[in-house]
């Protein structure tokens, strides 16, 4: 039997683990036992329309074999989904349930789904619990934090609360249904949680690409484990999100600004901050650090297939449009995440914007 | 010029002041001013259409004159305001007027307006900073605790969170556009203040009830002062409501039962929970405590022109089903809070729901 790994989130009182492993979702019902879940109060899982074929019944039955009464909300896939008039619609499930104060909201998905069921269990009777079992590797950087929200039709994101979970239960095993495309995205996050911390795990994805495309479990857990690691000591050292962990933005100014430019589809989470972290890394040439971060930063993100260069036909004056809302432009000069050496980073506030046009041009030039 | 009082409710982090005087709303400014607010960051009003033609003026000039942007978004009266929907708008509000992090959500109104805009600021970028400017007797109880909420079609206050404001602006002239109904009833919640914690406050009450009702300013600031103590030092010892903040409600198990078959505006909050702290007082009575409990309550609650009976209409059997629902029975039994003295009380979870039955019943001869 392969081993599960646990990783404590060390956040006070808030504190909570992650266990990372094969076919743990078997063992749903066990572990909601574990963490003290009493059966008399129902359990209602969130999930959505691609994820329930494959695994909704394996953790259904799993809370049924432990005693647990179970409340299923399956919503359709996609960011669309992580709206108010669908909090509402499952807080109808939840009420007609008879969910109460100490019942707990699973969150079965990637991030959208963490972030919509989170939301609920955030602002369901003033907050009840909480468990991610995410299904995606992009996940394994939203189920560190505690950041859940739904968008409005003006910002993504906007109306939302920070709420831990109770525990994340990580089964690599369900990594398996992801598309390429998928994986390579998700795996984007995990070589930005080692640009900006933690050379010796870049290393290590250096070596470990090719397992980690082929979705090798072993890599995976380690991957997943260290990429966790890395966000849980920056969260726990800023929990609200006041400075440290702004650090987390490596590559998604640019990244971001990507994705709200680009047609719907176009671009992944994860290929859009590929592309802003060799954006981040050319600005720090620019800003006199070794052009070493830049040549391996830009290797790496090739070693994991994924995007090093703009597309011709990305309009640079929207870019940089989109930018500025991003709110971190102040009189010519902007917040940046930089890195500085290869596992290192500082936040700079004074990028000239010219510099940053500069580098979305040069994007376009990158092969 | 009369003297302002400051309450502290003492939270640790999340301690913060209650101010209590006359003509406090034209200081707004001033008062954000001392609390750090910055002004380059737009506050928003959130207030009533019956609210703002009385005091948003004076409020919005105040804080122009103190260099602050100010965004306002005026909703209709009444609890059905308080809607995901009616969050969504205030939030389209907020960021066309582009507030940001470092802004101030301000609630100008009573209970409702203080649960949506609360609500607002606690979820709004995963929440801001929240001020309260009450203008209800009322919100006297309200003002302290923290509890945001919005309603769901099938169930009030189920979607919320705990959001403590910076600091409460108590302006006791602001009470004198409330009609002499609401003024009662917002006495209603004081009295219940005093019967649950303090003899003292009792004797005060039953000497200040004409006074009080005449909208005396000094009576008020003394007994929103002390009503706001009593429910600070209740919430202090149990902010995330988990035992001793449910003696806070007191009459409030019938008067909810009552609330909700009642027609709509045929009983206000505070005549609800008035009848309901008669039938505490005779739950009382049959558990064996002295009838003087009953007696003095009643008589207290005559004082202050607050109903003591049923009217005959009422259908007892709907007012029992409507207490089924509060999810305080089990097995035959309710938890009921239970005055055992006069200024005391205790949480009895032994209460036959036959004894209820009959409470309601005798509750209709009471003259």
């Amino acid at each position: 039997m392969s081993q599960t790994v646990e990783l404590k989130v060390d956040l006070g009182e808030r504190s909570y683990p992650i266990y990372i492993g094969e076919n743990l979702i078997g063992d749903t019902g066990a572990y909601l036992n574990k963490h003290g879940f009493k059966t008399g109060s129902p359990i209602l899982i969130v999930t959505d329309e691609t994820i329930a074929p494959y695994y909704l019944d394996t953790v259904v039955n799993s809370l049924r074999s432990a005693g647990y009464t179970v409340v299923t909300h399956i919503v359709p896939a996609g960011e669309q989904t992580k709206s108010l008039s669908m909090l509402e619609a499952i807080v109808t499930t939840a009420l007609t349930g008879n969910l109460d104060r100490n019942s707990a909201v699973i969150a079965l998905g990637g991030g959208v789904i963490g972030d919509l069921a989170g939301f609920v269990a955030a602002t369901y009777m003033r907050g009840i619990r909480f468990i991610q079992i995410p299904t995606t590797i992009l996940a394994h950087d939203s189920s560190v934090g505690g950041k859940v929200a739904v968008n409005h039709k003006l910002a993504k994101n906007i109306i939302g609360a920070f709420h831990q979970p109770d525990y994340v239960l990580y089964d690599v095993t369900t990594l398996r249904t992801l598309s390429p495309r998928e994986v390579r995205s998700g795996l984007a996050e995990m070589v930005k949680h080692g640009l900006i911390w933690d050379e010796a795990f870049v290393d290590w994805l250096e070596e470990s690409a090719s397992k980690l495309l082929n979705l090798d479990l072993d890599a995976l857990k380690y991957g997943i484990h260290q990429g966790c690691r890395i966000k849980s000591v920056v969260v726990a050292e800023d929990e609200r999100e006041n400075d440290l962990r702004a650090i987390l933005n490596l590559g998604h100014t640019i990244g971001h600004a990507l994705e709200a430019v680009a047609g719907y589809g176009e671009l992944l989470h994860g290929e859009a901050i590929a592309i802003g972290m060799v954006g981040a890394s050319l600005l720090a040439q620019k800003l006199g650090y070794s052009s070493d971060i830049y040549t391996r930063t830009k290797a790496l993100l090739q070693k994991f297939e994924l995007p090093v260069s703009l597309p011709k036909h990305y309009d640079v004056d929207a870019i940089m449009e989109a930018m500025s809302h991003d709110k971190k432009f102040k009189e010519g000069k902007m917040v940046f995440v930089i890195p500085t050496a290869i596992g290192k980073v500082e936040i700079n506030r004074n990028v000239p914007a010219e510099w940053v046009r500069e580098t979305v041009e040069q994007l376009k030039g990158e092969a």
